[in-house]
């Protein structure tokens, strides 16, 4: 079950006007909020990010928080099949009658939907994953959670067509971060990620390792880092609601140190699993 | 009435599902192919970017020359009722059971519409438009006409805030195009416009107007120009299919020239109307 435009039904019973400026234009935000035995994660810093990017394209936010927070259990509830869900909400800016690119006050499309997250097990993950890069060409309002993401799919097909799990970006050298995820490097026990600012998104996953990171007593420097240093790193994570922290131990066919996730790594990831009991 | 996926259905019944990855992603490219009397102009060019941008997205054309030909033809032919129409033409990657980035082989959800081109007197163009300057901080693959619009409908919501026609976009200081435009200026009987590449989409409107002017014995350079050529032309012109040939009097509140369309402009703008008959 689905929720949309304030109607829970069926997910193959959900249709929108093709007027949608979410069909049209790529004209709306979205959220993706991983919940864990019907806990979400991080609730407070997705509404907030919801916030920013609706006051970022003026679309007026149509519910309170609590309205958000009932919807989101609601759907949560629905589907408690998955003990592990990602609900994924998605405001439009509305229809009009006729395509412009401009818009007068339309009333917002809402449409929030629940999907399983693959369980992991620490053991699989110590292998690590692999990733490509290429270089950042989206535009320059990547902290803006929008549904325009038509580069990031294309990054992240590229990946899947070379058997990696993700794309890094790079813009003139120095890596933002990846087609649908946050990078960290360690370095000398040092954790660096891309500093916030218009060219990376604000994860809150980010957010959440770095909390993790700190409470360990390790040192974490919101620095840009170039590609070079990415490839000489001693461990390289990726972070996102769904995937949480990942080890990358391969980069465009090379290995990250000895190929197999660090230390550190294993420290957060173990922190962050608590947060989910 | 309107195409959708093989039917022709009144534009209020036009409904697509939810999980569309133009919906969800922007993914999807589009075409607006404006008709006088029946008649398209510019149909193949229209045809060839529309090639064109699927193969940049990796979107198998589901339809020959021929069969768009005849979809447009129908759907100009129950639309009659506009003498002159823009027919608008959208394929998105299509719908998957679940909302993931990458994409396996899907079928492309097929969209087609008119809607009527209102009427231009050139005793009124003659006074110009006023457009506004911004910052272009769109993708670096601007020449593919995707739905991932949202910049570009910033920029165009700013322009009507700010009561004019267009914004008019620069790089590093380099007149690229306009939110929905290509942008020309005359400097000493001379035609510039910004060379083709990443940074602009070849309008097809923009090529026609070249051709027009190359037919009037205008010298034309397909070179870059700076903000500050832009601000000190003799003529501005704006160019895309449902506007024609535009002339830009006013931009940032400053007059270009005397405030009035100039002689290359109107000699071009005539040239332009001959192909409608």
């Amino acid at each position: 079950m689905v929720y949309l435009n304030g109607n829970f039904i069926p997910k193959d019973k959900a249709y929108i006007p093709v007027m949608d400026r979410g069909f049209l234009f790529g004209d709306g935000i979205y959220e993706v909020f991983p919940v864990y035995d019907n806990t979400v994660i991080g609730l407070e810093p997705h509404l907030n990010r919801l916030q920013d990017g609706l006051d970022a394209i003026n679309i007026e936010n149509p519910h309170s928080k609590d309205e958000w927070i009932n919807l989101i259990n609601k759907v949560v509830t629905l589907n408690n099949k998955n003990s592990s869900q990602a609900i994924y909400l998605q405001i439009s800016r509305g229809c009009d009658e006729n395509r412009k690119h401009t818009y007068g006050k339309l009333k917002p499309t809402i449409y929030i939907q629940s999907s399983g997250i693959e369980p992991k097990d620490k053991r699989d993950l110590i292998k690590g994953k692999s990733a490509i890069t290429r270089e950042d060409i989206r535009w320059l309002k990547s902290n803006t959670k929008a549904t325009s993401l038509l580069a990031n799919t294309l990054y992240a097909q590229e990946a899947k067509d070379n058997d990696s799990e993700e794309a890094i970006l790079y813009r003139d050298g120095i890596v933002t971060e990846a087609s649908s995820s946050n990078v960290f490097i360690v370095k000398d026990n040092c954790l660096y990620t891309h500093p916030k600012g218009p060219n990376i998104l604000p994860g809150v996953t980010r957010k959440i390792a770095i909390q993790c990171a700190e409470n360990l007593g390790i040192m974490v420097k919101e620095e840009k880092f170039t590609k070079e240093e990415l490839m000489q790193a001693d461990e390289v994570w990726i972070s996102s609601s769904t995937r949480e922290i990942l080890p990358i131990t391969s980069i465009d066919g090379m290995s990250i140190s000895d190929g197999y996730a660090g230390p550190v790594w294993s420290l957060v990831y173990d922190q962050y699993q608590k947060l989910k009991s």
